[in-house]
């Protein structure tokens, strides 16, 4: 495998796919061979990162709707990423919906969900993510990985994006917005399907 | 892995599973380790095989509900498959529909929808099944299988199931349904993507 497109439009992801694999890839060098998919959508004629539409009720179909999407229209490998955040109070809400329900505002929008839940321990919460590995004409692999924790009550931190500012990870006291992204790298839902992905792949 | 679950509500389906298992699979003895889905469903409080619906729009993403639906519920690894039949003619279709749009009278189905085309070369058609494995907590691998050639036009052969006594497969003079099991099974879309899985599982 040689190019390896990462199907997102957010380009905080990509930079993020491009730590996990110098970090964690068994491939020397292979973040070198990540095309970030906005470079690459006008010569395949696909539209933008995000506009695949995620009609899947799990993370998983919606990774490998993305992924697969992308891999047939340009014959490349292509990972693609679908994760969200769900809160215990909220029955498992927003989940797949994470990125939709109320885009650029998720904090505003879940401190005011939780605004009635004192009680910290009340507020948990967990990240998941599913990644998706489609190599055209071979496979698509699929991985999960979790990270859990509680929504704090006011914002926290610049870093990460979406809900980052709002989630203490479990044995952390700072949130995901506030740590370090090299911390937040070796915890993350993310990083735990992708290290899950990179077992399976390197078998 | 020691037992496997196929996803199946289907008998014959089963068996071919259990065929390709002994036949291919690089695990000696491993096609007894495969357990028939409806035989562990009262245990695990599953309805019947078919009965996980099926919301995708691609045969990848049905395999994939299917197979991850039963390893959730039985914490073992279970092996789904979803296919269809894909007429030139008639722009894709039956496709993911294919055992539903006619249950029971897919041959009686096909050949009223084709009964004007007369030339056999403008009555092709593929199978097409994909294959998904999951590994519960571990991964989820899905792949694809092919399978050319054309609908005649009487049903021939009582080998098989579905479409089989229509279709003949290029290369061939016989129908799916005619066919020695054994041939068949060396050829067709569902063993495609067997061995496309056993590849990628054994690496």
């Amino acid at each position: 495998m040689k190019d390896l497109i990462i199907a997102t439009g957010n380009k905080g992801k990509f930079q993020e796919f491009e730590y996990l694999f110098e970090t964690y890839s068994p491939a020397k060098n292979f973040a070198e061979n990540l095309i970030f998919a906005p470079d690459i959508a006008k010569l395949i004629a696909m539209p933008g990162g995000r506009q695949v539409e995620e009609t899947g009720k799990t993370y998983a179909e919606n990774a490998m709707l993305k992924a697969r999407a992308w891999a047939e229209k340009s014959g490349l490998p292509c990972l693609a990423d679908d994760s969200g955040l769900e809160v215990e109070a909220l029955d498992g809400r927003p989940g797949i919906f994470s990125a939709r329900v109320a885009e650029g505002q998720e904090v505003k929008w879940i401190l005011n969900e939780l605004k009635n839940i004192e009680k910290l321990e009340d507020r948990r919460a967990k990240f998941a993510a599913s990644l998706a590995l489609c190599v055209p004409d071979e496979f698509i692999l699929i991985t999960e990985g979790f990270c859990n924790g509680v929504i704090i009550k006011e914002a926290r931190g610049s870093g990460g994006f979406g809900y980052d500012p709002v989630f203490v990870p479990d044995g952390y006291e700072k949130t995901f917005a506030e740590l370090d992204s090299k911390i937040k790298n070796s915890i993350s839902h993310r990083t735990n399907a992708f290290l899950n992905l990179i077992q399976k792949v390197k078998g």
